[in-house]
């Protein structure tokens, strides 16, 4: 049998997402992209997920299968106060480190439900049960404290599965944990970089053609196409080793940049609406949206970014006729002529905001989301966007989105915040 | 050593997803979710799930390791055409069974690449390559074909990723395979079933609380408690074995019922939206909805449900002070007095929304979704609702939720809309 090498192991992660729900329940996963993220940043490669139901005896064979393969383990969920989060107990099962109420774990719980107005009950206390050696991570925004160890040269790290609270505490606590252990065991491994660049307006297919060959296959970084409703994302993902060098990486990215030209519209974890949101507040602009077939969607998304309130004034949803003519000033006559999704009544609509709430820039959307409402001439997916802006040319674009309810309403809001935006970009000063 | 029980395992099954943008790539695995559901109704369980990137040796592994602690593996993924599709000769490294070119599914590739007016390139034709003693799966809507094995007592079933591929497979394929291998194993499981029960207002401890003691240690059924910002969901799931008789179940799911009355708001996969629509449609009610804090998130959220035209009549979003005067008739002294964000200014828009809009019944929403905004009387998190009905009482209400802008405008959005499903439930003609 060869020697143990746990320190190479160090670069080497598995995730345990624990919860019944992930087996049958209908809810995927998503904790482990994060940590695979923030791993990576630190040079450590993810390179198996598993996922368990609260079964006690699977979460410890899930424990000690990871065990013999990498060097950190990470598991979120089953930290809960209820009969089925069991993580605690399965971990001490599989390691042989019995659980003890740790003092100021269980301090910190009842300082966090006191802020609730609420005392711990039994399940609550059970949460301050930690394993013997084990150190203890404060929670800072949830009451389920996690905790990290050492065992069998690796680093076992146990979070609750509450998303908000896994990244908070995977944040503030475990990146410095392994900053320092990775320091400690003299290892300077290179962050896995993982470039991304958000298009809208082409299908994948020639998002493909655009790029294909950019990348030689002796390169060592990995280059990703994955299509969603909301466009078509392209990565570049560098390996641990061969390392490729920042100028060289720089260079391929230069490189997608100038195929995909006013087709990306973001990069990184940027989003649309954080985009349209930089060049209204760069240019001093506000919005107000008229919504029909969207519900409301694109406020939502425009209202997501923090400090949105300086630039969003105002929205409407005016799913009923007499609600485009109310808040909107569309003449009863002009829907009655040409029907509420069209072109004419998107201009309406687009020019009625902006003239009511004397906004720099007013988007409309009207179109027909589907499954039922659709005629041969006007089919499920047809929309129509308007564009309305101060002393500038009005605009109307015409979409045809294939798709579910929930597709064509992602769809629509995404090409009208890219609608906006190309009208931003077009008034950006030059830099 | 006990002796081997591949019969009984057969009833216990892993998925294991192929592919490394399921690792950092920002993509979650949602093929094993069918694969459960589908499994489940054979009354087989998914015990449980790995994720692997597309290298053969930790494809491997994973094999390896499932065959220790399953009798049914699924792989998903790594049979393309690309250098990086790995699955097949990782399987044939686990197993030791040899590939070679297997004449029919090379046969049904070619006549499938015809049909888009192409032929096999060298990629291609290491599709057909098919272990030995396997049984290819024919692949219905793709390229791809699959196959699957028996391997030391388990069985050992690979298909491709892509997931209208996989499912075609799964349903036509796969399915009928387990169902007569359970037969010729004299098993006949019982399905596995599961109820679902969605609550609101509650915070996980106090449900589990109410629940607590419903089910004995002894009963074959697993019971699942989840919280998320649109409430804690509860879940009865039944084992394969013993079997739960359908009575029986049917009395826990009442014991569900009655012990958390009002604050079940759904069961199964309807939503918050579809209980209210349900609602309105059936009470030949109309609702408008003025938002500020959650920015549309209501309306978009409403106008989800297909057919909700016929009870949505607007929406206004009202993010300035001057738009909530100009749109809501919200007096500027009202403002002023009491803060944009208080109960009078949340009565204040909801009854000028109704009174403008006609509609039966009109939600608002007035809060500070963060992170900026707070102040020490106000901090983030503070919400008022109010509800306008007519010719009823008006009501408003006051929360204060932790979590970060997402999820406070989601909590906020969820609780209007729970006050409007209450409202509405007093109104309802006794059944």
């Amino acid at each position: 049998m060869p020697p143990r090498r746990p320190v190479r192991s160090l670069l080497l992660a598995e995730t345990i997402a624990i919860g019944s729900e992930l087996l049958v329940g209908g809810r995927t996963d998503s904790n482990s992209l994060r940590i695979a993220e923030e791993f990576g940043r630190l040079g450590i490669g993810v390179r198996f997920k598993s996922i368990v139901g609260d079964d006690r005896q699977d979460i410890r064979t899930a424990v000690a299968t990871a065990a013999g393969r990498v060097g950190v383990i990470v598991l979120t969920g089953g930290l809960g106060p209820t009969v089925d989060d069991c993580t605690r107990e399965a971990i001490s099962d599989a390691t042989g480190r019995r659980l003890a109420l740790r003092k100021d774990a269980f301090e910190a719980l009842k300082t966090r439900l006191a802020e609730w107005g609420r005392v711990p009950n039994a399940g609550q206390r059970r949460q301050a049960l930690i394993p013997d050696g084990a150190t203890v991570i404060a929670n800072p925004v949830g009451s389920a404290p996690g905790f990290w160890m050492k065992w069998k040269g690796a680093l076992l790290i146990s979070l609750p599965g509450v998303p908000w609270e896994m990244e908070a505490m995977l944040r503030d606590s475990v990146a410095p944990v392994l900053s320092s252990e990775l320091t400690r065991a003299r290892l300077r491994p290179s962050p896995i970089t993982r470039l991304v660049f958000h298009t809208f307006g082409l299908p994948e297919a020639e998002v493909d053609a655009k790029i294909k060959g950019l990348v030689k296959p002796s390169m060592p970084v990995d280059l990703g196409l994955l299509a969603s409703p909301t466009g078509v994302l392209v990565s570049l993902t560098t390996r641990p080793r061969p390392v490729l060098s920042g100028p060289r990486l720089q260079r391929l990215a230069d490189g997608v940049r100038s195929r995909l030209r006013d087709q990306l519209y973001a990069e990184g974890l940027e989003t649309m609406e954080e985009v349209v949101g930089r060049l209204l507040t760069a240019q001093h602009k506000t919005v107000a949206v008229a919504e029909s077939c969207t519900g409301g969607l694109i406020g939502h998304r425009l209202t997501q970014v923090p400090g949105s309130s300086a630039y969003v004034d105002r929205g409407v949803v005016c799913y009923s006729n007499q609600a485009k003519t109310d808040l909107l000033g569309v003449p009863p006559a002009l829907i009655e002529g040409h029907g509420a999704v069209s072109a004419e009544v998107a201009a309406a609509m687009a020019r009625g905001m902006r003239e009511r709430s004397g906004v720099s820039v007013a988007l409309s959307v009207t179109g027909i989301a589907g499954p039922g409402g659709g005629t041969p001439t006007k089919p499920v997916g047809l929309v129509y966007l308007g564009l309305d802006a101060e002393g500038g040319p009005s605009a109307t674009r015409e979409y045809r989105f294939s798709g579910d309810r929930m597709v064509v309403k992602q769809r629509a809001s995404q090409a009208a915040l890219d609608l906006l935006r190309r009208w931003l970009l077009e008034r950006a000063e030059p830099v």
